[in-house]
């Protein structure tokens, strides 16, 4: 039986554009009471498209937060109420290009279950049409493509630094990728 | 070429006990100025152990972000100046009461790399050796051990919803779990 944190008092510190911060004073297994910092937001999609040559369209751009440009999976804010499949092909349109005629759940996860609601609805895009990208205002998104296996290897090699990205080229690997994984080093 | 977003102006919001938020004024691409949100969090480490006979320790606790229990891979947040590879080791003996004579690091990525600077070291622990859990205070946590091939299948079929518990059980399947993964459905 694991214990409920039940919420004593909850104090809004910020309100702001893509998250909020609250923080909740809880009570503890020992009946004592502690403090839990939590970042309130909206969600994401993560789609993992795979063109029919086995290459998975892959986005460089720069992060603030890590105050360097990484190589991602295409990626993308969830507004609040928006149906996350419909958010996946609409960002996958924008960022790549790519129309996709056939998409699939893979998983949702959180992406820092400790202190953020934030949780990424990861999806398989194929069948894909190519057209024109549309990048949101102030974004400045490189496009390339990689093929499956050479991405899988650079997850394991260490070379890839975003945990959605590994998440979602990982789960491509383990179901298309076993056979020409070491052949594409 | 990808642009640099230089930090025109930056305001401290909060300072927190895991986490800092400040909200920075950025150039984009355009020339013009946007605001990006920024948690500023020390970091962690995640600790994919394999026993002997090809099992995992995994842990359960209630998370307040989720406000839900769930089924993790044992982690822990890194203190500012900590070694990683010592709080990995640190953390395993804490939550699970093994004590690993080998320890590798598998990679580094970061959590929310949209807003957070969380980065989480993984690192790989074997050779094992079973001794007393030591629970940090406030924490409550069931302890249990699964086959490899297991958590693989429940990571496939969207069954472990924390991130950095996919990144390490489909690292830890790459790289050791190929041959029994099927079987132990």
């Amino acid at each position: 039986m694991i214990f409920e944190e039940a919420t004593i008092s909850s104090e809004r510190i910020y309100e702001g554009k893509i998250l909020n911060l609250r923080r909740d004073e809880v009570t503890v297994r020992d009946g004592r009471t502690s403090y839990r910092e939590i970042v309130e937001h909206s969600g994401g999609v993560v789609i993992a498209a795979l063109t029919a040559d086995g290459k998975v369209p892959m986005v460089t751009q720069y992060r603030k937060a890590a105050a360097r440009p990484t190589l991602e999976i295409p990626a993308g804010k969830l507004e609040i109420g928006e149906d996350p499949a419909a958010a996946a092909l609409r960002e996958l349109r924008e960022e790549t290009g790519y129309t996709a005629a056939k998409l699939q759940r893979l998983t949702s996860a959180y992406s820092s279950i400790g202190y953020s609601t934030e949780v990424l609805h990861f999806y398989l895009a194929t069948e894909l049409t190519q057209g024109e990208t549309d990048f949101d205002e102030g974004e400045a998104i490189d496009v390339s493509e990689y093929p499956l296996g050479e991405l899988r290897n650079m997850a394991m090699r260490g070379e890839l630094n975003d945990a959605k990205t590994i998440v979602a080229v990982l789960m491509l690997h383990e179901r298309f990728g076993s056979a020409d994984a070491e052949g594409n080093r």
